[in-house]
């Protein structure tokens, strides 16, 4: 019985090593280095795998996203319809998509993109001072990242408004379902967070209509999606100035194509996709876990629903 | 008996509503209308102001710093021997100094500047991850700011170093006499902040020698006076690879003059003059206090030693 990693990553050397490291034992396999395909018991994989991989293997138990994000194994429609899928849950990748958002967050609440702007105009000039009690934040998705993010926020004296498809209690959060969400709550957030997972309700969510409920000169910032994203909408509503910018670590399509007008827009910051590294040591055990629950048939931990998509 | 201020800023007007919203029996002017030099008792001063201004008034009692800085006043030597000195120490300015300095602070960490470079040339590339407790940050100078920063950065999970002339004890934080700094603790640091005083023992103390002795890549935040930096010496550190990257607050003439190469350097960011932002109405107390104990002859307040500099 062996585990399977799909990963097209230089570090995936650090996986097998994180795995070997928890338990000796473990038989693990790199595609396409395959061997017996009767021999997968459990698999591991990142987006972009040839179609159709994930049902080659006849006794293949689960399968586990190798981040937080499962839409690129839900989208995939010749999985077979019965086998689970797991995301991690992993403290590390809280922290590290924690900080991620708090520099981008900090930047933008004390306008360094506009200083940036104005330093390429060799421009000397105070705009007005804000604060972090003056900013409001706005997180859109409140699971176990979304949360911690929301609330440490908050600590820092961020205003901080969150929105979730169920009600939430977090300490210091102003909570609204975001289908209920009043044009005043709309418009009373600066910086917008979005670390929604992508479902059918959060495709394409931020078009035209969305960013016309935005106060004038919001900021979004997504760490989500990219599919969420209407690209020529983000780049209307920036010309116009109903947004002033946008940080973006996820794409339609990525890598972001060379020819995207994403990487040359002022108003936008791109990083590739790296807000959220997932440690494998940190993830590790609970691999290992769920790789036993899988063979002896004990519950699974981290199981994705998949109609709702997370 | 008045108070004058001296100030070239837009938002005068706020400084005169705090201060009146303190006492409104304060008759306050605003330089160049100083009506009877003899009425002026109390001076609050910007930096710039023309030569040999403040010993025009025979009955000035103190002269107050608009801001944490006092550089501006203690090199003028048209200023009588004797004149208190006043600093403003203000929680609002810790707290507008510590957010600028986060801000910039995570931007470096999480590598955004890189990823800003690498998107000027439409590059996706993943950099080596990392994270706040990977991070060693170097606090130079441990004053009201200094300390409150390097306490809050150890908080968030910085692996925080502090420097200062005298010992200090900070919660989290291992403090060095910067002048006694072994080899070993220099080349440990990631990121320099500088909220150092400007003084005799500061003026250009980042020199090619100081560049030499850093971590090959390190960044420089300077926050405090820009007399401290060896604008060419800085330069050729970036060139070289030895610093990576530099967030300039302050700078040895202000506004930055046009053709000066730091506008245009691309591991180089500027702001105006901004990280530190004296709110009026947090400070508007201290102030009038200060202002009473003047006409009383009671000790003030937050008086400065003119031989230390601080």
């Amino acid at each position: 019985m062996a585990i399977l990693i799909y990963h097209k990553e230089i570090y995936i050397h650090n996986w097998v090593k994180a795995l070997k490291g928890a338990d000796q034992t473990l038989d693990i396999r790199i595609y396409p280095e395959t061997g017996d395909v009767e021999d997968i018991l459990f698999g591991i994989t990142a987006a972009g795998y040839p179609e159709g991989l994930w049902r080659r293997f006849p006794n293949l138990k689960a399968l586990s996203s190798i981040g937080a994000g499962v839409s690129h194994i839900l989208e995939d429609a010749t999985l077979p319809p019965d086998l689970p899928v797991l995301k991690l849950v992993d403290k590390r990748l809280n922290q590290s998509m924690w900080e991620y958002i708090l520099a981008t967050v900090t930047y933008c609440s004390k306008h360094l993109h506009r200083y940036q702007m104005q330093q390429r105009e060799s421009v000397w000039k105070e705009l007005r001072p804000n604060s972090f009690d003056r900013t409001t934040v706005g997180v859109l998705g409140l699971g176990s990242i979304g949360s911690f993010v929301a609330q440490h926020l908050a600590t820092l004296g961020f205003v901080v408004k969150g929105f979730a498809n169920s009600h939430r209690e977090i300490g210091g959060v102003e909570v609204s379902k975001l289908s209920e969400a009043s044009d005043e709550i709309m418009a009373s957030v600066d910086i917008w967070i979005s670390i929604l997972p992508l479902t059918a309700q959060t495709e394409n969510i931020f078009d035209q209509h969305f960013f016309s409920r935005l106060k004038e000169g919001a900021v979004l910032i997504n760490v989500g999606r990219g599919h969420q994203v209407v690209d020529d909408d983000l780049i209307d509503a920036l010309d116009c100035g109903q947004l002033s910018y946008a940080y973006l670590d996820v794409f339609r399509e990525e890598p972001l194509p060379k020819s995207h007008p994403f990487w040359r827009h002022p108003q936008i910051s791109t990083t590739p996709h790296i807000a959220s590294i997932t440690s494998p040591r940190s993830v590790a055990e609970q691999i290992v876990t769920n790789y036993y629950h899988a063979l002896t048939g004990e519950p699974l931990d981290n199981v994705v629903d998949r109609v709702l998509g997370y």
